[in-house]
């Protein structure tokens, strides 16, 4: 039998909160308890959850101004409900002075922000077809926070593909959970 | 402390197999080995890998009379670099009599077919505009196997979506490794 470590290190290079669960889960079971630590790669700063920025978005709007309407925003066109769609973050719907918007908040938090961003274009590109055939006058954003906005979407193929497909954005700052731009 | 379970169960909805190679690790190191059972929903059918999809594509248009040029087709465009993207499928570039195509295969093997369809439609865009920047003679067909396109692609949203942003399709068949369709 293999002695018993006092100590089991898992090294994740991104948070990966579901891997993390199952190893505290695991370790409960064993005989010997072990302390479990996180290894991130240097200069890694722990980032804020889905529903950091969720939470960071709704406030903004509502600061600005904006009535959240609905959270989550239901989808649900033809023979496609987007609302259980997994792994989806949950679209907000707000209005102010009769203009209505939809709300899809992007964390970049996955393992590939290349990754991330080819999703997060084919999800707002679905939801803009699908609010475009269920409820035409509301306008769809990509909410992105400060940090990605200036560290990944300020690259020239990825304001591009943004300009190409006409992605309208809303740049939020998670801390201070203001609205810092609001880019058509 | 805890009595050792003799046995452990992970219950996981899909195959997820870095969960899984943590649960084997960890269980490694328990004072007491336990045996690991991988739980499947009913009807759960394991699903063929991406690679095997990828194999049947290219023999597929190898058949055809299709010459493989590239696999994978490394794609860099500005400051963004493709071929790195963690979890993409891999590009496959093709030619015959002059024509020029790459291939971007889809397994649909995901937890989320709808999740999986936002992921392909950003990506097929994003490759169709960094070919358009690099090769604009080269055609992106979005592959997909026979029974994804009967099952999921038939669905209303799903060919109005592949209309709006006019996806052009190669549809295979894994089994005979043949193609079955070329839609425009």
């Amino acid at each position: 039998m293999r002695a018993a470590p006092t100590q089991l290190f898992v090294y994740l290079k991104y948070p990966a909160f579901a891997k993390l669960r199952i190893a505290a889960i695991l370790l409960m079971k064993c005989q010997t308890p072990k302390p479990l630590a996180l290894l991130l790669p240097n200069s890694t700063i722990p980032m804020p959850s889905k529903d950091i920025f969720h939470q960071s978005v709704r406030t903004a709007l509502e600061k600005d101004g904006w009535i959240i309407t609905h959270d989550p925003l239901h989808l649900k066109v033809d023979d496609i409900e987007f609302f259980v769609d997994l792994g989806a973050e949950r679209l907000l719907a707000a209005q102010k002075q009769g203009q209505k918007i939809a709300v899809e908040i992007k964390s970049f938090v996955g393992a590939s922000e290349v990754t991330e961003f080819h999703l997060a274009l084919g999800q707002t590109l679905n939801y803009r077809l699908a609010l475009k055939k269920e409820e035409p006058e509301r306008i769809l954003y990509l909410a992105v926070s400060q940090d990605t906005y200036q560290d990944f979407f300020s690259r020239q193929f990825i304001q591009d593909s943004l300009k190409e497909y006409q992605i309208k954005l809303l740049i939020f700052n998670s801390l201070n959970q203001d609205i810092v731009l609001w880019k058509e």
